[in-house]
């Protein structure tokens, strides 16, 4: 009955018009968990023995051959090493058994490896395997089997692509996250501009965006990523300019860099300055941590696109102008723009303030010489001592990551954290290898705490559910929360405070107290983005210089304009008459 | 412009036709940010004192107001204690200050308590809180307010709601999560038979789909929740048996009590047999964990229910039979019913197989005097040594609830887990009083482990995290998972297994495979339900028994007829002549 349930929907796959059809056995799908004696428990002739292992699958790809006949190509995904040793599937056991008995029965083959337990050994991000980290796995199923054979690995470069189809360990390449990062991937190698392909990064937001189930999927590097059709966003056209107006963009970060480019695309006359020597803003901080190199991508495609706009004819009148000193309110007003967009970013906050009490650490102060920021770690100026504590209260990278990076350089490391430790990690696919790192580097972790006061070479912690019994209130007037928990002393010869990121908004607020001079001054409107409107994800930010750019002559631009929404109707597959394709903006 | 978008929408919503309008601010919604100085850091005219908080909202509520005029009333909803202390709104403070001062600018309060990084204590689970368990808060409101004050407290109980409104604690009785699991609470309180109400129990398994995010909402007690539409089930309404066939219920636990209640509303002659002295199966045992008492109401509801409906003289061919002795196939075969209903429910795996390793821990074995299983701590026989060993590989609430019993009994627990201890019931809103449980009954927990052997008096853990390295391949011929690891040795008394759940099949299995007896002996089909087909929530459970009840006659019934689907389509609100009300089955 279940494989009749793969026959019948690959009939409803051939009729709708596809010309492949999956039988999928990857990431521990049903035929995957037939095959592997790591699910495979069966007593009856569907277990045991390789052969009855293999039944389920067999069986349906030959089904499916026979029930859609030559009309489809048959294809199956297979995780042609489980990467549970011998406890699942080998790929020179049991692996390529698979792929010799299987090869009749289909046209195409999928190959990766690993399982659905730890995806991210498939879907790696950058931050632990590079480019085509599947190929060692890959290439021994080409060689095996007289069917093409497809893969992914984040392939990204032409040269690298061309070279594992010349040296034959793939037949075809496969590319899913550097499509998510640029849709129009394939056509630029077509065009002969591999400089203009916006590399994947690797950092796994997309894939953060499913893990959770609920919110739309983003990209890091690309901002039109899922809102083709719900703003009109093609990835690579944009809207001509709707005025003569110029623009200001202060802040060369990501949503800095983001915004002038697509303002350039536009046609728009733009000034983007920074205080920094490099576009890329906190980007530039970001990728020098272990193993976050390739983020840098995001810096480097702004970079490259901005200067090859700016020697545009059309865009004569821009500029970019780094290394400048910092813009004051005085030098924006007078500067003869007409608009100006300030994007000014975030910093760590230097007194412990942490959205989990809303306030300040007692004793805490980066103007201290024993207590650091991260941005102080990356500037190198402070002298830190043998004994690192991290204050933590961010559920992302920096804290393991500033902790993997004082453990390489011989730092005794230990975070006292507040929230899960690198638990957004958990939805990027990092969180296995995040761990087995801190392991190996012996870093660490107390966990549930947060801390009560600072004094120079030591912290006092408490439990955060330490009130000495579960919740309970007679009533008003109860304790506040923590109130009889136990504080302990901890010692540290260095403090890193990663307790929370505050923008950098300052400009922003002084020119729009000053806002009765704007007109004086032709300016018509002043908007704030990224980390400086609210400190937020790298694609958060790039999005937000995006949409500003895309609207820019909205009467309320600072604010989005409404999208299309997506509406639930219960039990209707169609709407005949109805239009549904794709309106860009033009 | 924010306030805009609240007079938009009142606007929206009157025109739409509602008669009250919400600005709501509980659950730390944006007015109660403005309110509370935990979230308000502002220094302009909305922030620092306690009027400048309060602006936000009041203006809100007056623009509000003014917009709808007296076509709509407004309401606001308001947490008058955030149980932070004096860091956030305390009810004798500012919440009642802010009663007396919005009161002229609202017709109805609705009064709650907390914030949303702890909802669980405001939707409070049975397991820590009581009904109404805010009231205590909520009449300070009723007290100082001219206008009717509305508040929910998981009130079930139609005594305790009058009691709360004669003595003017409240004036109106909300009811979310009890009116899920009945809908017709009202109508069965308005028509005098309070009996009949299908009593919340509390466990949150509602509230912890919402808190995933995506999956749909389920209720524990009641299987027709969120089924309306889309399988077109109506909570009290059953169609007419579709046949004269016997049925014979193997076993009266959530599935199959479920199952029997079911099939006697629509008429059919069932005989639910089980072991037990009790209909209720595993609820009897899980009800007896501490705080879990309200659970029960799960059985109760089915006992009940099961002896009313067969005093029906329509059902005077019905029976239920317990504490019989087991069913045999033979018996069954012999038994002459029809129809043949399996749910014989599932026992705690006794050898350590889990869904870590897929494998049984060497060594573990319930048989063991020092070993045991949940069930086997349920029943009492085995003495328990001081030092209690926990191994949990189960996500829910049973490791932590055994740990919470067997220390208040007097044992030394610690739990070694190879998932988050109690990792779930962070969706269920019990994990910090759980966690603040854990701390005050000195439950040691050891993390990240699992365990490679166990021998009298003690385990061998190791580090799930323990390659040594991060998880790297050179190629294929690796070393499995964990063989670098280092291996530890912990001292118990006693090991409680709480590693997985199997099935009870055995049964099934046997009949399954003399399925060329069944016509022979007039049995027409045999179906497999609950934790007897696959170990599952309560809910899933009570599920399968209610869905097989439903679906009986249909010629495949151990598998669910597909129902309407969800169909996104994108930017159509409304689609004209299409009909899209609730079509109840009959």
């Amino acid at each position: 009955m279940v494989q009749q349930f793969y026959v019948d929907a690959a009939l409803r796959s051939r009729d709708a018009g596809f010309d492949i059809i999956y039988v999928y056995g990857s990431h521990s799908y049903l035929p995957l968990q037939f095959l592997s004696p790591y699910y495979n428990k069966r007593t009856d002739g569907y277990g045991g023995s390789f052969e009855n292992r293999s039944r389920f699958w067999i069986e349906t790809l030959d089904k499916v051959k026979r029930a859609v006949g030559d009309e489809c190509a048959i294809a199956t995904r297979f995780a042609v090493d489980t990467l549970y040793g011998d406890g699942g599937i080998e790929v020179e056991q049991e692996g390529l058994r698979f792929v010799e008995l299987a090869d009749p029965y289909l046209d195409l083959w999928d190959v990766n490896v690993g399982d659905i337990a730890e995806w991210g050994e498939d879907a790696g991000p950058s931050r632990f395997y590079k480019t085509g980290h599947q190929l060692p796995w890959q290439r021994f199923v080409t060689a095996v089997s007289k069917k093409p054979v497809l893969g992914v690995g984040r392939f990204t470069d032409p040269e690298k692509m061309a070279e594992v189809i010349r040296s034959g360990q793939l037949d075809i390449i496969g590319a899913a996250r550097p499509s998510i990062a640029d849709p129009h991937l394939p056509n630029k190698i077509d065009e002969g501009r591999p400089e203009d392909i916006r590399t994947c990064i690797g950092c796994n937001v997309c894939i953060s965006r499913w893990e959770i189930g609920g919110p739309p999927m983003i990209c890091t590097q690309n901002a039109t990523a899922g809102e083709e059709y719900r703003r009109g966003w093609h990835p690579e056209r944009f809207p001509k300019a709707g005025s003569d107006d110029s623009v200001l963009v202060v802040g060369a970060g990501p949503a800095g860099s983001e915004a002038a480019r697509i303002l350039l695309e536009r046609g728009y006359t733009v000034h983007l300055v920074d205080k920094a020597d490099k576009v890329g803003g906190y980007v530039n901080d970001v990728a020098t941590l272990p193993g976050l190199a390739e983020w840098g991508y995001h810096r480097d495609y702004r970079e490259f696109q901005i200067d090859k706009l700016l020697k545009l004819k059309s865009n004569k009148h821009s500029q970019l102008a780094l290394g400048q000193k910092a813009m004051t309110a005085d030098g924006i007003l007078e500067y003869g723009a007409e608009k100006v967009i300030i994007a000014t970013g975030a910093h760590w906050n230097k007194n412990g303030f942490n959205g989990l009490t809303k306030e300040p650490v007692i004793g805490a102060d980066a103007d201290l010489p024993y207590i650091v920021t991260p941005e102080q770690i990356f500037e190198g100026k402070k002298a830190l001592g043998k004994k690192v504590m991290i204050l933590n209260a961010d559920p992302y990278y920096m804290a393991p990551s500033l902790a993997e990076k004082l453990a390489l350089d011989g730092h005794e490391v230990t975070i006292a954290s507040g929230v899960s430790v690198g638990g957004y990690m958990e939805f990027t696919l990092e969180h296995p290898n995040l761990h087995r790192m801190m392991h190996e580097q012996k870093i660490e972790v107390i966990s549930d705490v947060w801390a009560s006061e600072v004094q120079e070479g030591r912290i006092e912690l408490y439990s955060q559910y330490g009130e000495g019994s579960v919740r309970t209130y007679q009533g008003p007037g109860n304790l506040p929360r923590n109130a009889n928990t136990t504080h302990k002393w901890h010692d540290f010869d260095t403090l890193v405070l990663v307790t929370g990121r505050s923008s950098n908004v300052g400009l922003y607020n002084e020119l729009k107290a000053r806002k009765g001079e704007w007109a004086a001054n032709d300016i018509k409107d002043i908007y704030l983005i990224g980390d400086a409107w609210a400190p937020k994800l790298i694609a958060d930010a790039t999005f937000d210089g995006h949409r500003l750019a895309r609207e820019i002559e909205e009467q309320q631009a600072q604010y989005p304009l409404p999208y299309k929404r997506e509406v639930h109707v219960w039990g209707q597959a169609y709407i005949p008459g109805e239009d549904h394709s794709i309106k860009y903006q033009e």
